[in-house]
């Protein structure tokens, strides 16, 4: 399976995604599903992808292809984030459709992704394409998409993000999401991808590669974990009429 | 869908039920997924179903009728936790074979349970009962089951709960579970069945129905929220060079 994890607030974004992909539990490998394109200055565009991964790859090599040829439409040609998420899309349905036309068999090589960022004169946006090919856009009532192993790192997304917090926080809470999913689900492993968007700086970032003996990153799971035990022992005790 | 969980540590038991079913989002009622049976001073039973509610509650309806027509073997007259376990695999995988002999189709009515409990003389037990009327037992190494929407309860569970946990603290581990499930997943909802088990005791709890106003659940649960709140912020920040 993959995590992958995407938030649009007030003042930027965070990307972040996992790297395991498992054919069964014997066949275990590290992929990249978080993908960097832009032009510094001009425009920053990040894709993630969750599902099938020879189609994953097939989309993304597209996408390149695209780029390098100058074929266009292309990531860089096209003027909104919307019609770069209309062109993943469409790129999606083309590479299914190409290895079957049969709708039933196509669910074998779905995929999702989100498609997020920003270009010159415009505002951010994050966008989460289906494997049909249409998408949902992100919003400051929902700031945040998941695709992937997504439950476990839902309820501290749920519980603690919001649109306005500011991006050191945000960052934190995103990667809580992603430790609390490793712990509970191997098929979600390390390294993470991440990577920090600000808002209007027009920056493409490298971005950061999370390993097991990551000081941080070991450093904030070591504390979350403390702080919940404390948590746990400080809730107050229910009363004793509380059970028969 | 539905979420239970149940707890096997050293000092007694937890078990802990949601009561939505639903038939897609516009058919939802409270449906009890939490049953006790038991003879004071001498066996101590409880049964969590998920799943199908039609299977659910005909395995219910057929202890509970084994019991009143003095049918044998039945849940007071076996001797083991093991043998009432397997009472219930049996009466689960008949229940499943009359209403169709497909394998196939036999899936559409699956059900699983958590079966636990004590007799005299004997330890406590907890077993999880699959739709193949198979099952496994809870361990000191993974003291707890759960069925149903099990995801977004599981990272607290992982992280904080252990076997030699005193029970009020084991107690409010588990509401947590319930109130992160509870807040993520529109499927899964109040009020909850409850009931805590003091080994050796043999008493058998009435339990407790927690519902929407409880103050003691409401309580912890906005507790909870400020305390994950207050932890991100006061997790590190990382260094500026952490990320490019």
């Amino acid at each position: 399976m993959t995590y992958c994890c995407a938030l649009r607030l007030k003042d930027g974004m965070v990307f972040i995604s996992d790297t395991r992909t498992n054919a069964g539990v014997d066949h275990i490998s590290v992929f990249r599903k978080l993908y960097t394109f832009g032009i510094e200055g001009e425009r920053m565009i990040v894709i993630q992808t969750s599902g099938n991964l020879a189609t994953t790859q097939a989309v993304i090599g597209h996408l390149q292809n695209q780029l390098e040829t100058k074929q266009e439409p292309n990531l860089y040609s096209l003027n909104t984030m919307f019609e770069i998420a209309e062109l993943v899309g469409h790129t999606l349905r083309k590479v299914i459709a190409d290895v079957t036309s049969d709708t039933v068999e196509q669910s074998n090589y779905y995929c999702s992704l989100l498609v997020g960022g920003q270009i010159k004169g415009a505002v951010m946006q994050l966008y989460n394409v289906y494997p049909q090919g249409n998408f949902i856009s992100a919003t400051s009532d929902t700031p945040f998409f998941q695709i992937g192993e997504s439950k476990y790192g839902k309820p501290i997304l749920d519980r603690a993000l919001h649109y306005d917090m500011p991006m050191d926080e945000a960052l934190r809470c995103a990667l809580i999401s992603f430790d609390s999913t490793l712990r509970s689900n191997v098929s979600v492993g390390l390294p993470l991808d991440a990577l920090v968007y600000h808002k209007d700086s027009l920056h493409v970032p490298i971005g950061k590669r999370i390993y097991e003996e990551d000081p941080y990153f070991s450093n904030i799971s070591k504390q979350w974990s403390a702080l919940l035990k404390r948590g746990l022992q400080e809730l107050p005790v229910p009363t004793i009429d509380y059970f028969e």
